[in-house]
């Protein structure tokens, strides 16, 4: 947690916001021992970052003003879209996602994708990880998230449309011919398959669709991994 | 698990190796259902590795005969120095790490390392951590990794040595001027923070000591999405 963030409803005051959530009250205590005057870095959902003063701890939480504004980092241009990890692996892909600084991400069903994984809880609490992961990044802007639940319909009808001039979409996939570019200028998707890969008629589909096939080197890596990786070399 | 990794002893007869380890017939009867004549990638540690064929299927395991060989993935020419992660993600990192390709690992200590995570019995299990990094690729080779519990003789005495013409150290720092660069043609170290980052003593002592401190701009990443994010960045 690199900024408290805070709901624009608890920032209305001009001199007290009152921080009063458990977990981060909680992570406040634990890593830093605040006291009056000490500064601390909040972000308001949506909107600014600021360094703010603590001017009052009590028990019901902790109050702050703020001092000045910071600046909020950037987005990075580029729609993630992932096969549903494993449910055990999506807090920390979506988290990783967010603080990486993903402008939107959509996670799609695929052949290796077990049906059970729609049913999971953690599914409810992708707001949740998407607040871990903004406050780690310190960043306030939450990206659009969306679930297709179902592979063809995303690929035949809503893939196309994000393939317009100059918005390509990589799919990562360990035995294209092409390496996946580095380090470029402009907006694209990027398509990761599930643990496994997706299936041949997958890959064929999505290029049949606009899409081309990117390798990562003759290493696979876990899906959390490539996330991770691909991001550091397409944006540097 | 991309390969079944076997010890050099399991492979000495010219057409039957015997696959017995627990957790790798677990892995195959789970994720694959193997019939004899099928196909199955075999490494053989610190050497080649094969196209096998499976031959016989018993209660006491799988033994296959190997067909053809396969190309080993080649290493990133780094040396990762990290501060030693609290013990919880060690098994996460360092099988990345392993998976990413990494020659060589040094962990070490820092002001905010805790001291209790070099006591903790992960650390007896690094070279289960490595065989899974390396399953995960398709390696057969493990990384020497060097244990540093004590921070200021590593940096004084160790890490000059490491930096010679050509082969710089990198340290990733949230606050410095330079970008990390990216795409590049030679050996480096890169060297990662523990949670909350370097303090400046160490910063300071990193730099004086021949290491360049590498921004990866204004979003701070979890150590283990940096390992990745950085490694992405630097070898494309």
């Amino acid at each position: 947690m690199n900024i408290v963030l805070l709901e624009t409803e608890q920032c209305h005051s001009i001199d007290a916001w009152q921080i009063n959530q458990a977990r981060q009250l909680q992570h406040l205590a634990q890593h830093l021992q605040l006291n009056v005057g000490d500064t601390l870095k909040v972000g308001v959902r949506a909107g600014q970052r600021y360094l703010t003063e603590v001017v009052c701890i009590s028990e019901h939480g902790i109050t702050v003003r703020p001092i000045q504004t910071e600046v909020v980092p950037a987005k990075l241009p580029v729609h993630l879209i992932l096969a549903l990890p494993r449910p055990k692996v999506l807090r920390r892909i979506i988290m990783d996602a967010v603080t990486l600084g993903v402008e939107r991400i959509s996670l799609i069903h695929s052949y290796r994708v077990d049906k059970s994984y729609w049913q999971t809880p953690f599914l409810q609490q992708l707001n949740d990880y998407v607040t871990l992961g903004l406050e780690q990044a310190g960043d306030t802007l939450a990206p659009e998230i969306q679930l297709y639940k179902r592979f063809k319909p995303f690929v035949e009808d809503v893939l196309p449309t994000l393939i317009v001039a100059e918005q390509p979409a990589y799919v990562a996939h360990p035995y294209a011919e092409q390496p996946m570019p580095y380090a470029i200028q402009h907006r694209c998707s990027v398509i990761i398959g599930p643990e496994g890969g997706f299936i041949p008629y997958e890959v064929d589909l999505l290029i049949k669709n606009g899409c081309q096939a990117m390798s990562l080197g003759n290493r696979i890596l876990r899906t959390e991994t490539a996330v991770s990786n691909i991001l550091g070399r397409l944006f540097v």
